[in-house]
């Protein structure tokens, strides 16, 4: 785990069952810099139990990898189509088991803060996200739309987190620093 | 794994974030037996990571245990609402991942269809299906009503299961044994 005493590192997740961002951000002081990002690519063909698994995979290195100490992630959009709700939850099932599993307390953000957080506008489109996190976190190019929104989530909740303590219980995921 | 010769053995899935209810059901020819069943109650108050985090550690014990061929899983309800349906998604994620880890391919079922099965009404309520479920497999009592559940949900896939070879990989979770 990485020592609060030279920075915190975050992972910022944006579940999919078909293309899972993710990316992590450190802030030391006020400074935030990109530690890494990626997108998991899932085979649309397989079972969805089997995507499931890569996913699991592929998560579980990247928090063997970067040691976050928080993981940060959208929390459930509220769609009207449940099915897509619910598919959504799959993937996002797994990534809380992991990071639960690997001690990170998770975080959750609605979408339109974390984009209010990164753009200054709730309804930001993805490019719009994808390009101020290329400019706040000095990358040469725009990630991938699926890893520049999990690299959102993962500052809104450095930007956040002046909090004394992580709010790491509750009712639900949880993790309301406003 | 259970060797075909000496029958079948399928293990039913009932999925939800607080009760999560499980049975196990073996196939001999026409003969079904009981092999266990129980709920997976996950304390309320903990965040909803380390609530999958003791369903996902429940679930592998009684894979390990019971060692299933086949697993059977309720199909996504397309209930009206998204939030309920997601976190649904959650917990079902989780036991597709870890069917899917121990090589067990998933069917799943409509309720409706499963109601049917076990009770010749698609519209049986949860207490009937526990009263059939407790005939058909000579139980001394009905089992609890979400363990029920999964027992039939296994009754029903054992019942069809007379397809050549189960359907374990396809764009869905698939298995649509009629």
């Amino acid at each position: 785990m990485s020592g609060e005493g030279s920075g915190v590192t975050v992972l910022g997740l944006d579940p999919g069952t078909r293309h899972f961002g993710w990316g992590v951000v450190r802030r030391a002081g006020t400074r935030l810099t990109h530690v890494a990002h990626g997108v998991i690519h899932v085979a649309d063909e397989g079972a969805l139990g089997e995507r499931l698994v890569a996913i699991e995979r592929a998560l579980v290195e990247v928090v063997e990898a970067h040691a976050p100490l928080e993981a940060s992630i959208e929390s459930l959009f509220f769609a009207k189509d449940a099915q897509a709700a619910a598919k959504l939850g799959h993937a996002r099932g797994v990534a809380l088991l992991v990071c639960s599993r690997a001690g990170l307390p998770s975080f959750e953000y609605p979408p339109a803060r974390v984009k209010r957080t990164v753009t200054g506008a709730g309804r930001a489109d993805k490019s719009q996200v994808a390009h101020m996190i290329r400019v706040m976190l000095g990358l040469a190019q725009a990630p991938p739309a699926d890893a520049a929104d999990a690299l959102a989530i993962a500052v809104t909740h450095l930007q956040g987190r002046a909090l004394p303590r992580p709010v790491s219980r509750g009712p639900r995921v949880s993790g309301t620093n406003r």
